[in-house]
């Protein structure tokens, strides 16, 4: 794409170089981990100039957060997962949270996700802000109570647990547990946060 | 310390020299994770040639084992908590791991370990052995029952959970809830997870 020729407005073109920008980010920031991901970087793999990757995407935090695919969209699954007979949301919730980790992409993304927010301290911030806005943020809307945030982020800390443990680390026996005996050995813990008594 | 003079067994100056290395590890793995520390970098650090690392501590992989120091010592500290009344020892559980995370040092030194966790796939089979060996083991032992590594791995899920959620992401409002709070919200998880119906 030329610099040359600039109006006001969508060119054609600008919209695939945007894509591809992000598609070179999504690889670094899968590769290399946040920290270590640099607009330069993402910019020459892209074959682009660096200005325009900030002229696209700003910062390199807004940059992570513009391209990571989260391994679902919470805004969509999480009403339909909390909908329904309330008595068994947590066995909902759990056979949700052990399917979304059997699928090799979801695992992928969200392996990579977990690493981003260990990685240093900046990364952390930005993966605070993911979280927040687009998942405890949805959780807690759903779950619509006056104590919603404390519960989404009570489950979030089963969540993000069990994907170190049977993802990123892998420890064994939890690691290869049947999806269905794992699901039945969280459903309590989830169904409390999510509506029983804290 | 100087290499002549080699004689078997433990010279003065060897335990000195061992510790000075020891140091300089812990000090490069906290500060810029498992992945970029090297041995030539732990070398450096503590003023020794790199053979000497090698000489006392062998690979990578046993130095960062041989160095991390966890924020307490699993095999003392878990049959004291496991003591006693079954029916409250989710309680126990629950104030001993909030305890620990609101210790600055504890906090730090768990923040190092979860970090290294996520930092590649090398990091996360040595912490494998780390928590397999330290951890799970000793918590599974004091346990004692059948499913007893299934129980430990279970509760480990939620503590690392907790790590991430509290320390490492600090997602509110679980990062700043009161302690006596957040034990209370988490006292079934690890009631069950330690001794209840899986």
């Amino acid at each position: 794409m030329s610099a040359s020729g600039r109006r006001p407005g969508r060119r054609p073109g600008e919209s695939g170089t945007r894509e591809a920008i992000a598609r070179a980010a999504r690889r670094l920031f899968a590769e290399r981990g946040y920290d270590r991901t640099t607009l330069r970087g993402v910019a020459a793999e892209a074959g682009v100039d660096p200005a325009l990757v900030v002229h696209f995407f700003g910062s390199k935090q807004a940059l992570f957060l513009s391209v990571v695919e989260l391994p679902f969209e919470p805004a969509e699954a999480l009403p339909e997962v909390l909908a329904g007979d309330r008595g068994a949301v947590g066995a909902r919730f759990a056979r949700f949270v052990v399917g979304v980790l059997e699928d090799p992409e979801a695992r992928s993304r969200i392996t990579g996700i977990v690493r981003a927010a260990a990685s240093e301290p900046e990364a952390a911030r930005v993966m605070r802000e993911l979280l927040s806005g687009r998942i405890i943020g949805p959780l807690a809307e759903a779950l619509g109570a006056d104590d919603a945030r404390l519960r989404a982020t009570l489950v979030g800390s089963q969540v993000v647990g069990l994907v170190m443990a049977r993802v990123v680390v892998g420890v064994e026996p939890l690691a290869s547990l049947e999806p269905e005996a794992l699901a039945r050995a969280v459903t309590p813990t989830f169904q409390r946060y999510l509506v029983g008594p804290l």
